[in-house]
Order: C-alpha cells, then sequence, then structure tokens
C-alpha cells in the first residue's frame, strides 16, 4: 500500500522545481522502463503491478514496490498508465566537450518536439544535443516519454550557446533558416553543430550571426514553415548521409 | 451572450460522432481563423472577441458574434485561448483521382503526426493526403491546429488503401519499412504513393505487398525507430528535392 505522501511526491515530479529539488524524475510504461534498467541511470524507485513484478525477477539490486492498479493509475501522468512507473535520479549536468556531430537547441518550447529531437539524435547516431538554458526540461514526462527512451542513451547539456560556438569557433556551425543554402546539394559532415530554433521565432540573431554556414530545406509548397522536430530529421539526414 | 447550448455544442465538436452529425468542426485563433479566411472552406460562424472584431472589418458575408474572454475560454480547447474561434463546414469527402506524388497513411493515430504530416505535404507541395478509414479524423482540433493551416489547403481522403493501391497499378508506392532499400541514393520522383504506417505496427503486411517499392532511412545509432512524421519529412524531402 502506497501513501498519500508517495503519490503526492510522484504527482509533484512534474513540476520543473520540484523535480530539481529532489534530483528525480519519472519514467512510466512497460517498455520505456525496460530501456532505462539497460541504460546506464541510476534508478531510486520502482513501483509495479505483481504482474509486472513476475515478469521481472532478475532485478536484485532495485528497489521495487508493489502497488495495485489503481494506486499506478493516481500516481501516472499518461492516459492509460502501464503497469510500471520507475523514480529515477537526474544526472548532473556536467559540461560534455563537443566531438562529431551535436545538435544545438534554441529555445525549444514543445516538450513532444524536445522528445522527437533526442530520438532523431539517437537514430542518426548524434551523441550530444545541447539546450539553450530556456528550452523546455529534458525530464518532463513529456519529453521522455516522446523520446521512446533515447533520452536514456543521449547527452543533453543546457549551456548559453553563444559561449558554447564562441568557444569552439574550429567547429563549423549549421544554423536552420528560412532563406539559406540550399541543404539537399550539401555534402556530408563528419564534424559540426546543427542548430534548431525557437517553434515560432526560429534561432535568435545573435546565434544566426556566430554561425558557419546558413542551411535551408527548399520549399515547393505554401506552408509557411515545417516543425522543428520535422526540420531537424530532415537536415540530420541530409548532413550525415 | 452566447447561450449554454452553444457553447455546448463548440465542447461537443471535440467528439468525432457529433462532429460528423452536425458537420462542422471547430477552428481557433488568430493566426489559423486568418488562413481558414484566406481558404476555400465554407466558415457557419465565428465568435471572436472585440479586438478581433475590430482588427477586422472587411468580413462582411460571414455571421460574427461577438463574445467576452471567459466566454471564448469555455469553448475553447486550448490552453491559451486566443480571441477567435470559428464554426466550419466539413468538406465532402469526394474521391480524388491521384495526380503526381501524394501520401498515403495507414492507421495513423497520433492528432499531432497527422497534423505536422499534412503541413510536410504543403511544405513539399503534396496535394493529397489519402488516409485509412482508421486514420486519426482530420478535422480532430488537435489535428487542425498541429497542421498549422495546411489542413486548409491539403486536400484529405478516407478510404481502403488496399483498393487505392490496386486500382492505381501504374502509379509507383514508396512503403517505408525498417529494412528496405536506402532512401539515400535514391533519384527524385515525379509520381508516386509514399506510404507511411502506424505508429507502433508500421505498415499493414497487405499494403506492404501491394507496393512497388520497400524503402528505409539508413540508421547509424541506437533508436528503434523514428517517429512516424519526422520518417515522412525524411522521406518527402529525399524523394522530391
Amino acid at each position: 500500500m502506497i501513501t498519500k505522501a508517495q503519490v503526492k511526491h510522484i504527482q509533484s515530479l512534474e513540476d520543473k522545481k520540484y523535480r530539481y529539488k529532489c534530483n528525480e524524475f519519472v519514467v512510466e510504461g512497460e517498455k520505456m522502463v525496460q530501456e532505462l534498467i539497460n541504460s546506464s541511470l541510476t534508478i531510486n524507485c520502482i513501483y509495479a503491478t505483481k504482474d509486472w513484478i513476475e515478469k521481472n525477477p532478475m532485478l536484485k539490486n532495485i528497489l521495487i514496490e508493489e502497488i495495485q492498479s489503481f494506486e499506478l493509475e493516481k500516481m501516472s501522468s499518461l492516459s492509460t498508465p502501464n503497469m510500471v512507473l520507475a523514480i529515477v535520479q537526474i544526472p548532473a549536468n556536467t559540461p560534455i566537450s563537443p566531438k562529431g556531430v551535436s545538435i544545438v537547441l534554441d529555445r525549444i518550447q514543445d516538450p513532444g518536439n524536445l522528445g522527437s529531437i533526442i530520438r532523431i539524435a539517437d537514430w542518426f547516431g548524434i551523441n550530444t544535443v545541447y539546450c539553450s538554458e530556456d528550452t523546455v526540461d529534458v525530464y518532463n514526462s513529456k519529453v521522455v516519454q516522446a523520446s521512446m527512451g533515447s533520452v536514456f542513451r543521449i547527452k543533453t547539456q543546457y549551456s548559453n550557446i553563444e559561449h558554447l560556438l564562441a568557444a569552439n569557433k574550429q567547429i563549423p556551425s549549421y544554423v536552420a533558416i528560412l532563406k539559406g543554402e540550399n541543404i539537399t546539394s550539401h555534402k556530408a559532415i563528419q564534424e559540426g553543430f546543427i542548430i534548431i530554433g525557437n517553434e515560432s521565432k526560429g534561432v535568435s540573431d545573435s546565434i544566426i550571426n556566430l554561425s558557419t554556414h546558413k542551411i535551408s530545406i527548399p520549399r515547393k509548397g505554401q506552408a509557411e514553415s515545417l516543425n522543428a522536430a520535422i526540420a531537424t530529421g530532415i537536415i540530420c539526414h541530409s548532413l550525415l548521409s
């Protein structure tokens, strides 16, 4: 039987401030928790139904608490909770030296977009996603779910993007804008920052000015723009294949 | 002053069955309603705040009802309602003969994905999106919002996909699967069906069997798959640029 205080704690982890105060985030569902167990992250506790516990008898070093389905429903942020919910330690936001190709995000606000972008990084073998300090938090439950587990493998670092680019001037940087060089004919890159901007405002002028290459996806129709995650996918495919 | 019955009617349009019974759907927000007014769709009514009405004095042939912000909040499905909400007539689901390149969707369930895919079609100059009968409804408010107005320009037709392919055997069809021909080296196409499948189950075997080309986006990392809308964007860019 889980206590009211435990339920309240888990629900409160939806709030970013509380999440960082406790240094914990939530992962939900059978498939996601399986990916989590296979990752290097530290699991503080797993709340699971009897069915899930019987299917996973080998987890000797993790605190597992058996709960009823109705208790899981109270804790869950999903519309259809699925057997298991894990409380995970937030890894330290340690500086990561850029290596190979990285994605750089300027003020991405939509959790679904950030999750999809991390999944794209994981598909294309990009190890690091740098996020401006005002990008949506990577441990937001919607980001974690949209990443489909890629958030456990890809390194993210929140930092000042202008400082990052200024400190790494030797690395080419590719900024997505509406009227840049057509990306179609660009040859594959081995090293660089792929920079994607806010859903409605695009990339900040200060960051565009620091970038070495202004690139665009050619448009043939009438849509004003593409969704930020869609643009990231197309650019990563174009520059890495 | 709007009546309780009007508010209830608008809220009920969130429900697909009710939407098709009334043959109406909802469009919200200043930018979206502007795109709507510029489109060929029939607007049954606009509910707008005084500010919006004063900014749009030229709309002589549309029934406009002035409402207060608190009334808009009651009607709206958005977390931050924005000045205006329109009730629009659902166009007839008339058969569309395939021409040039079309997108074909097999059981897409996520409204955000369908909206993004329609926006992708509009970016790449693709006029028609064919949807299997069990694909999420295009007049779902989340689809409309995610399309950023592209839903007013792109034709959609709900139909049996197997019948569509069988009746158009002369048109090449490109189905996205996990282990197909690498799309990177594919030359640009002028005509064809680009087929994208369900978020977790992919494309049905019966549709794969009817397709002329099995294609894939090359993977370099560890993610199991890409989001359906991201895959659509990459494939459209690869085959159309």
